[in-house]
């Protein structure tokens, strides 16, 4: 739902084919984009007119469904994170690479218009190397509708792996992929929601940089203050609004009432408007919390409008290029690969470094101390 | 400078006599207070009239001046750091005990109203216990005006010791003060200035929780946009300003002018205002920067008038009470120390502790590594 109305309006893309086990959902799609929808995700695979596939399926399945669309030798765009384990991912990265297609990850927040800016603006050498970093974001992530297996952190449950994966994405881009170590603790203070609610994380890189990571999902301060009260998905909040996600929560009786009050919000549930969504050119980009990177010569500050400098004499706002449609970015990324070549920038490999570092974030939580990595890569391309 | 309003107005205080090596400000302090003013400092611990002393030195008299004051029967409240090495702190310490009197670290910015409102809320039990803190500050630190020794690191130079002193004082306060270990980086990015001028730090504490600690003097960003533009000192600032600490330093030939420019700031200095500073009752609190603690319960803000406490349904601020005079809190604690009996929450071992932070952030940027606490105690009395 967050995916469709960039993906249905991007130039560059048509809407051929769906594949998911519920009926409600095939149903709408043939209506919507007068396509076929299949059942089993291997028919997707073997459609013909299928050149890539977004995979956005819960985390457990990523790793054989990018192995079953690998092997039909289609292109995949997978949802964050990557997988649930290293062994996984490498197996993913594996046989993409085997069978020559390219396996992208994302949507993450780090390909958000203003990560991006700040990441060219870092390439091009005007405000030295990032030394550094600090992001951090509190949300109500832990109480929005659940999935049973998203409360539980054995099969990707938590916010390490949903928030950790966009956090550690941006902070990764900006600092040059490399993480060397991984010192941090995790929350789990709910004991009704039996995983991590919130984490923070000290990151250091290959060239002596360092980050410092805070994530909240608990839904009491909000961060988007920081953002002028823009939203996630760059859209304006009422900051008068407040424990809204924990409220509706609170009358369900059970878990499979809390996993219905979800599905009712998934494509094709009973209720929803039909057709398409309308294209609404965004006003502001998506946005992952706070995020300030000092380099040696300037601090950047990211904002929902683009980035922030603060120089030695000055502070500007570079404005960022607002995407067409909603996390164009996304989409731009997959088509520039698929029908232009040219090999993305978070690749599978690069999902695996994240998904390295949010596996340290557990590990280092749980055993109580530093983690070294070893599967870290640099970000592909320009 | 700083202190002198709270100091000379606060009712239960009387300045009876001082000491500074420079002669004008001996005439200056004479002529305020018409009291004696000592070229040395063994002659105002032996001033019978003087019953305790606040010590404003450079850093590195800090050791010898608190044994010397000690040895006179005087207590002492002495600013941060409390000294600059391990060995010298815990002499201190044992000084002050062995002679019986109290020996107190301050000003801190642990001893800001909304910091003790924030502790008085988490000892109540209404909010649980903190997990997991973050703190950021990012001011013009490195480019006010310095003694040369303040830019040399081994001499206690550099934001570690001078700022991190009231980072890590103020986690400690709120977070039990029992720090198990540190990782951190330092930054020292202007060759014009060889010392630390940011660092970021990841604590633990022995039951568990965590702080982040991120700190910049660089004169970049300005975080005070985070306390709606108060400053430091509880002042509005105009967020127009940016990059005048730098400015100003530009046009200097050399260190002995920037020292000048510095003397010339301070007490006694000729062309300033004769007379003492008028009562001016503050405005706001002091603040040191964005101060978020993650409690079991609820999520603590300060801000410049008190504590905002986002809980699971609503936010509220609370204010904390202003003190009557400038920083008062501080010459609150040391009267209730020295005319009450009653014992310093910040006592010497408290700064020892502090200190120990300190030099551990040193140590762990330096070696890469997490360095394990032996020195940490928890905050004393309410
Ligand atoms: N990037 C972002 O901002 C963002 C936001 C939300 C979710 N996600 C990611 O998207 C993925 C899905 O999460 P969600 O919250 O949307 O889940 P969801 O339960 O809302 O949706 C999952 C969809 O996959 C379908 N599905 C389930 N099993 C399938 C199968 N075997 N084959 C084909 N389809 C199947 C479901 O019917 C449903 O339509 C996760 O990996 C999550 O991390 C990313
Ligand atoms: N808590 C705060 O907010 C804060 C702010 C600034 C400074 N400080 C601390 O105060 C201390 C002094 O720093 P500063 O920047 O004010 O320095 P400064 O150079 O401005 O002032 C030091 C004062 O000590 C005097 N002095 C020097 N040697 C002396 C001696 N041997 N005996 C007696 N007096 C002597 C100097 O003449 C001067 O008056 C440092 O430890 C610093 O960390 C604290």
């Amino acid at each position: 739902m967050l995916m469709l109305p960039g993906l249905a309006h991007h130039p560059r893309i048509q809407l051929v084919a769906c594949a998911d086990p519920r009926p409600e959902a095939r149903i709408r799609f043939t209506a919507d984009f007068d396509a076929p929808s299949y059942a089993e995700f291997g028919e997707l695979c073997d459609d013909p007119n299928v050149e890539a596939i977004y995979l956005a399926t819960p985390h457990q399945f990523h790793a054989a469904q990018v192995a079953r669309a690998a092997e039909a030798r289609k292109h995949i765009l997978v949802e964050k994170p990557l997988a649930v384990t290293l062994a996984e991912a490498a197996s993913m990265v594996e046989r993409a690479r085997a069978a020559g297609v390219h396996l992208m990850v994302g949507h993450s927040h780090a390909q958000d218009g203003p990560v991006l800016a700040a990441r060219r603006l870092i390439a091009s050498g005007e405000v030295g190397a990032p030394r550094l970093m600090t992001a951090l974001n509190y949300t109500d992530f832990l109480y929005r509708p659940r999935r049973a297996e998203e409360l539980d952190t054995s099969q990707g449950g938590g916010v390490v792996f949903s928030q950790g994966a966009h956090q550690v994405d941006v902070v990764r881009l900006l600092g040059g992929g490399l993480v060397r170590s991984v010192r941090a603790m995790t929350g789990a203070w709910d004991p009704a929601r039996p995983t991590e609610g919130a984490y923070a994380a000290f990151l250091t890189f290959a060239d002596g940089a360092a980050a410092s990571l805070t994530y909240s999902g608990y839904g009491r301060f909000d961060s988007d203050v920081f953002l002028d009260w823009v939203g996630e998905m760059g859209q304006r909040k009422d900051p008068g609004r407040h424990g809204l996600a924990r409220a509706a929560l609170a009358g369900l009786p059970d878990a499979a009432a809390e996993a219905a009050l979800k599905a009712s919000r998934t494509y094709g549930a009973p209720g929803q408007p039909p057709g398409l969504p309308p294209l609404e050119p965004p006003e502001f980009h998506n946005q992952f919390g706070l995020v300030i990177a000092s380099c040696e010569q300037a601090d950047l500050r990211l904002t929902a409008q683009g980035v922030e400098v603060h120089g030695d004499a000055a502070r500007r706002l570079r404005k960022a290029p607002l995407p067409a449609v909603p996390r164009g970015e996304v989409w731009d990324a997959l088509c520039t690969a698929v029908l232009d070549g040219i090999p993305p920038l978070q690749d599978g490999a690069w999902g695996m470094a994240t998904l390295e570092v949010c596996l340290a974030i557990l590990q280092s939580a749980r055993e109580g101390r530093e983690i070294a990595l070893h599967h870290q890569v640099a970000p592909k391309g320009p």
